[in-house]
């Protein structure tokens, strides 16, 4: 039997996650049973929702336990199967966890074709990722042409698509990212119409300049402080789909004191996990699906080599030290 | 001519509201034009809102100008009619301002009937404030059976018709209200099912007995620290119709730490203001009038005597000194 790599939660986070915070282990597989199917993953998706479940606190999902495999979407390929919907070779989808190996009855598991897109976009663009933008945006901002779109992590996997696809609907593509060569990605690779750099230090200036118009839809990764900002500049009757709180994930987080613009601008903020959604899904991905492979969607992943970098890789997200897409390589 | 006393905004509040932000001036009313009214009012009405109208930040109304009438609503009685619309001896309510008499073509009269109904109801809860509370909680709020409404500023105009409303629809309706008289009063003669005093410095632990199974609808008339306290709360998919945030109008706003709470519970906080959603009107004013009548929803009144009376009643209300609606009797 094949040794299954693992990463465990072996300690809750106090403040900001450290190495000591996962423990790595070797099991060996058991047999495939009757019915079964093992799929060896060749990419794990790390995203910030996975904070949360290292936390005992009350949450929208399950806390992982101590001494559990850390939650986590993967994609691979079918390497035995004794299940007849499944084929050796196949590829598929699933939520296996942060391993190398996923061995079940097939529960969970969702063939993708690989035949028009590289199998490590269904964990971004055309993923959990891409869905939440879309269905942000779309179902929650509901944008009208002209105008203006704001969206915070925007060299990230969901922010990338909030812009890309606010561009296509015809509004003004505002990014906030960190670092001046993120901002210059959003800018001049995935063509949104500007970009502030959250550390140059002068945020309010330069929303103010990115966003002339002011803000219609604030599509909100992170919280804190770039919230708080955002509140300022907002238009009557905007809209903010709260995607993500990042800043605030390791506690200590940023004050908001801003919100009155939250009554006089009669704005609307709304909270959402996009797999409560899971009936926008299919309209979403094919629509993802279509415009990635159109090349009409562009995006960019860091790639870390080995489960055994994950937990670095991941601490690294946390502080925004990733450029795209984080992703990591098992195979 | 009779003479008609104003209340002008000599000044914009720095800070707290002062006596010297307001003048009192006593003016001549000019001879009534062709298709002109001319009204006496009995009672104004004093609201947090008309803080907001004394800054010049940007706000959903234009500001007050300094020197002009201080913007308010009116009910009163009509002396004097060239208009063929009015009589003498009419009821209207309108947004004449803090002065004590109405002259103008008519526009922005509506004539009121008071054969049920004191003519006061028409500035509280069969006026403005109770189609605020109505709208809130059932367009926004969407009350359930069984569900829990928390309302701040509980024995006020709005948020005592916030807790009989959801007492009818089959709520637990829990108040907050500033010290015991409030309190008790809100709970043994609104028949709330608890209220919490936020003074008593003891929130959290308050809420929480207060309402056991966590908070679905939270209509927020003052921001600040109970904002806070109520985000930790909250259910999955809760709503907040902000309505108010008068514990901040006078600048220092209580920052929020809590709102990872937003995200994590799905929640949608709509900010509102009633006057832009007036297609409910009618019909909210038919159910708030025959509740009303019919001693299914109750109210309480804080009448200052005179029009010089006002800014100091005014100022007292931004501290919650006031006991159920503001009035001021002007004759």
């Amino acid at each position: 039997m094949p040794t299954n790599k693992q990463v465990l939660l072996a300690a809750r986070p106090k403040g900001e996650v450290k190495e000591s915070d996962f423990r790595i282990v070797d099991v060996e597989l058991p047999a495939l049973g009757d019915g079964e199917v093992r799929v060896q993953n060749h990419f794990l998706s790390l995203d910030p929702y996975m904070r949360g479940r290292m936390d005992d606190a009350k949450s929208y999902a399950a806390s992982t336990k101590l001494g559990e495999v850390m939650t986590g979407g993967t994609v691979g390929e079918v390497v035995e199967s004794k299940n007849p919907k499944f084929a050796k070779g196949d590829r598929v989808l699933s939520m296996s966890g942060w391993q190398q190996y996923a061995q079940n009855d097939g529960r969970g598991m969702q063939k993708i074709d690989t035949s028009k897109l590289p199998i490590s976009v269904y964990l971004g663009s055309v993923g959990m990722p891409g869905v939440t933008a879309w269905y942000g945006l779309k179902q929650i901002g509901k944008p009208k042409t002209g105008e203006t779109v704001v969206v915070s992590a925007a060299s990230g996997a969901v922010g990338s698509v909030v812009g890309q696809l606010a561009k296509s609907l015809g509004c003004r593509a505002v990014g906030v990212a960190g670092g001046r060569e993120k901002c210059d990605y959003v800018v001049k690779e995935l063509g949104f119409d500007a970009c502030v750099d959250y550390k140059a230090g002068n945020l309010d200036a330069d929303l103010m300049a990115a966003a002339p118009s002011g803000i219609d839809i604030y599509f909100d990764n992170v919280g804190g402080a770039v919230l708080d900002a955002v509140f300022k500049q907002l238009n009557a009757f905007a809209r903010i789909p709260l995607c993500g709180l990042i800043s605030g994930y390791s506690g200590g987080a940023f004050p908001l004191n801003n919100y009155r613009a939250l009554l006089v601008n009669r704005v609307n903020l709304q909270g959402f996990i996009v797999s409560e959604h899971m009936e926008f899904w299919p309209q979403a991905l094919q629509e993802l699906g279509s415009a990635v492979a159109g090349g009409r969607i562009k995006y960019r992943e860091s790639v870390a080599q080995g489960l055994e970098n994950a937990p670095k890789a991941f601490m690294g997200m946390l502080k925004g030290e990733n450029f795209g897409k984080q992703l990591v390589k098992l195979i």
